[in-house]
């Protein structure tokens, strides 16, 4: 975790001298996390920015920059699922999916998709996800549910929503022992994590990440790499494009759940 | 985490028939915890029973079948803590102590002890324990103070203390990006472990461990080896000893925190 470029939403300003580079009328623009990436042209950190492969398409892989990388280094950086394991994913938007196609990748044998929305299911197949549990259809605990398919627990659960009910949950699904639960879900600022600490001393492992502990600058283009050389599809992650004229439209889309993957194309 | 055979101190009986192996006039004599060691002999279920070294001194390599392997064993299994890496502890009882021996075994540089109760310090040292900090004589949580002393955070802890708000501050005391805390002491039925998410996706990971994550009838042999090759020393945890007919006489001295680590001793 960088101390001097971590995440930080309030800053909006360039680190060296605390100002913005862009403005309008006077006004100054702010920084959005540190990148401003809704414009074709930018001032931002160095250490911000990695070098990829140039041949990469752009209107593809940046989809790597956020969401996707992170739910696909939840499950193969953190989580590790080992070959013929089980592994639960809480919540099958963009970053659910990634993290489904991270456990597909390890070489896991079920892949447990939960999801309070059911038309999710169905997309969710193509993500490697085998098995689906709404928690609406079931009167017990979701974490009861998933024991009781998976004769104890889930080997690996990760955590896609944000909702701390889902991250307790996503801990208590898995088989004591050696059941580890990795949380990527963003959770509101007076959330509390809580659980009986007997859950932990039963030898789970809680483990959090942040963009799936990939390190940005030196991990990225090994990612886009992967796709390049086609071990890894990107365009089952994008089901909308839209041209940036019409950004609101594409927050529309996904404010209404139509779009779970959508994708804003700039300089168009 | 075996499931026949996992404590459970409410079955008391054996297994195969549901029976106690000892009465006394007439009345049942439960087992506690599936072995009743507090007899000269006794009847326990095979996969409760070991072999050790024929050589070692039971007197002694007896202190292995509880509190000093799990702490040795919540360092040196779960914890791992790398060479020259800084150990918070927290709770320098025997168990506490035992994970301070396991992190000098493991090569940490610093060894925080944090505990209440002043008079532990001085005996800590014996155990590694490098620096101390008293709770009390400070006006912040003492995840804070940690924070100061270690640039950040401590890189290992582990809490050995079963005091709910101890695991919180244990946990929140590591370094954010590749801090792990350890849960060792056994919380009351009705704690709940609390702390902000955010905590978690700051990439620290919370591990629990039982009986530090030995395997007792596999894994005991080899820790009674390295006690048998000088390794390990045993005699440092044995501050008094008591013969069986003064048992009363021990729980005395442990109440009243004048011994730590009392021995029984038994057919004497």
């Amino acid at each position: 975790m960088c101390e001097l470029l971590r995440i930080n939403t309030d800053r909006g300003v360039m680190i060296s001298d605390g100002q913005t580079r862009f403005s309008k009328d006077g006004k100054p623009i702010y920084h959005f996390v540190g990148t401003s990436t809704f414009s074709e042209y930018t001032v931002a950190h160095s250490g911000c920015v990695t070098k990829i492969d140039p041949q990469a398409p752009l209107d593809k892989v940046c989809v790597l920059s956020c969401g996707i990388s992170t739910g696909l280094g939840a499950t193969l950086n953190v989580a590790k699922p080992t070959r013929g394991s089980t592994v639960a994913i809480f919540g099958l938007g963009a970053v659910g999916l990634a993290a489904a196609e991270g456990a597909r990748l390890a070489g896991a044998s079920r892949i447990i998709g939960i999801d309070l929305n059911p038309s999710r299911f169905n997309d969710a197949k193509k993500f490697g996800v085998t098995e689906f549990v709404n928690p609406k259809d079931h009167d017990k605990p979701v974490q009861e549910v998933i024991a009781e398919m998976t004769d104890g627990g889930a080997d690996r659960s990760v955590e896609c929503t944000g909702n701390v009910n889902a991250m307790i949950s996503a801990f208590e699904c898995v088989h004591d022992g050696w059941g580890v639960a990795v949380l990527v879900g963003v959770p509101n600022k007076d959330d509390a994590f809580k659980t009986h600490p007997m859950n932990l001393l039963n030898e789970r492992t809680l483990k959090g990440t942040f963009f799936g502990n990939y390190k940005p600058k030196t991990d990225l283009p090994s990612v886009v790499a992967k796709y390049m050389n086609k071990e890894l599809e990107l365009e089952k992650f994008i089901t909308h494009q839209v041209p940036f004229s019409e950004i609101n439209k594409a927050f529309d889309i996904m404010l209404k759940g139509e779009g779970l993957r959508c994708m804003i194309t700039m300089g168009h």
